[in-house]
């Protein structure tokens, strides 16, 4: 195992409080509830949004905290959920008379936890849960049912953030999330593994001329081990899959994100990207929305994942509301 | 060799036509030149600004055309510089009356060419060279004098940048960018190294346990191959050497970034970015601004670098001055 890290250990703790002291005038951080607050507090009465999940897969959530998008961030350990305590203490943080809503990634570990903080919290709490995943079908990790939730989360977080800020209730605000979600599909492909720090070694092992077609945010396995393919076949790969789940109606905008896995660079997800909306725009699909970079990681694994969303009218206005996060930023 | 291409003499255009089309709203793409404009016309009269290099190093400079930065960017063959015609194209398409400045990396390719290319050019252009790494002595590419320039380039463009855009003259903006680079140093690691798509093998090699201290951004060797050290002591190691460039008054206010090299991800730069700035603040320094990301790669390299910018009151509202490109984006 080769990082920049001091010890596994205190990479976490450490890598938390950079990214807050570097965004300082945004977010701040409770070391003691391991969480990424919003630096200013939202108008009372407004639904506050919290998610969470295990680490690695920065910039997610934590880089997604602040105006429009986010109000709280629980960190877990590198792979691993946060703890009710956490949520239970992120929802009082926030908490301004609206309603808490929790966008919770489809992982067995993490809707246990979310639940219990829901049952916990004394005001009101709801879930929506994300599982834009399409690589396989109840490919949740652990015990459970359904897709896993990976990039595609973030589309979720920045509509339903927007529509919180507009001061939209929360039945409405989950109605919004629901329907990003449910019109939001991701699909990555794996050209090397990760190493978690605190185990020291690769949670698999990919030969030289392999990929992992459909792979999970933490390593899990895909659809298919492949030889390398070129990033047009992939990107036709990920296009069907995602549009057997979303539809493939012409009429509406396209949002579409090409994410890095954490060890891709910038020019191959220009690539990526740029196939993917080659094969779109030629069979008359038009894509009105585009991010190209490294949103949702798993640690230093190569690879990369499209996401595309559907959006109507009132989602890509929602969209396009302003933002103000450490990676998310327009006006 | 394993990448999200689609082969290696396409990989270049495609990824440029990704990009520009990703962010078509701020830039667009001259093909035949291989350069990447700003979207909309500077005011006339002002200094035009056009930097450029090989490529490989995403989103240097591409990332950084927009208002308030760069004019344009001249994209060479991947770690090759880009050719005068390139860079002449450029300067007409984007003068407006006030003369043009070439923002150049220090390797003598590109100096060779670009120098070539104010020769050439009809209305008054002038050039800066940018040599903020501080690995070593005469590190400078190919036969040459001086250090190799790198990460802190960002700098000095987004402070030209705004130094253009208020107005100013060419020899005060060259002046400026001048002082910004002598107040810049810059130093990286490398916890593995690249494949030039064309060439197909890693440029070097680093054993299990090795990392390149002071690596250059094609692979160059640096100051030392050294066992695998923590991310305090690889932090401590390159305050050291930039504060020896830029002087350590503690009065100025520090500007601190941390780059990924392409194949480190976002929480082992925030780690490094952590372990600098404590021993920043730790000494009785200011950092008062700070980036983290990777904002100049070496394609897939692991790796990271520091760069601090000793920013006097000019500097740093300059540094404050509204940007808008596809990477650099606050108001």
């Amino acid at each position: 195992m080769k990082k920049i890290i001091n010890a596994p250990e205190k990479a976490l703790p450490e890598a938390l409080e950079g990214f807050t002291t570097c965004h300082g005038h945004m977010v701040r951080y409770d070391a003691a509830a391991r969480t990424v607050l919003r630096r200013e507090r939202k108008k009372d009465g407004r639904v506050a949004l919290v998610s969470g999940g295990g680490s690695g897969h920065e910039p997610m959530h934590i880089g997604y905290v602040g105006r429009g998008m986010l109000d709280a961030a629980c960190t877990g350990q590198i792979f691993t959920s946060p703890t009710p305590d956490q949520m239970l203490a992120a929802a009082d943080a926030v908490e301004t008379g609206g309603g808490v809503i929790f966008i919770v990634k489809n992982y067995a570990g993490d809707i246990m936890n979310f639940e219990m903080a829901v049952e916990m919290h004394h005001g009101r709490a709801m879930i929506v849960i994300t599982d834009d995943d399409v690589a396989l079908e109840n490919s949740m990790c652990a015990s459970g049912q359904g897709n896993r939730g990976v990039a595609g989360t973030l589309v979720v977080e920045k509509i339903a953030g927007a529509a919180a800020e507009r001061g939209y209730g929360i039945d409405r605000c989950v109605e919004i999330a629901q329907q990003t979600n449910a019109a939001t599909g991701s699909m990555a492909v794996a050209l090397s593994s990760c190493v978690v720090p605190a185990a020291g070694t690769p949670n698999f092992l990919l030969g030289e001329d392999e990929m992992e077609l459909g792979v999970g945010i933490h390593g899990e396995a895909g659809r298919e081990r492949i030889k390398a393919r070129s990033a047009d076949d992939l990107a036709e790969l990920f296009v069907d899959s995602i549009l057997e789940r979303i539809g493939t109606a012409k009429d509406d905008p396209l949002l579409l994100m090409c994410n890095g896995l954490g060890g891709s660079p910038p020019i191959e997800l220009y690539i990526l990207y740029n196939s993917a909306r080659k094969i779109l725009t030629s069979r008359g699909y038009r894509v009105e929305r585009s991010l190209i970079g490294t949103f949702c990681s798993a640690l230093e694994m190569a690879g990369a994942s499209i996401t595309l969303t559907k959006l109507d009218m009132g989602l890509l206005n929602l969209w396009d509301d302003p933002v103000e996060t450490p990676v998310l930023r327009w006006a």
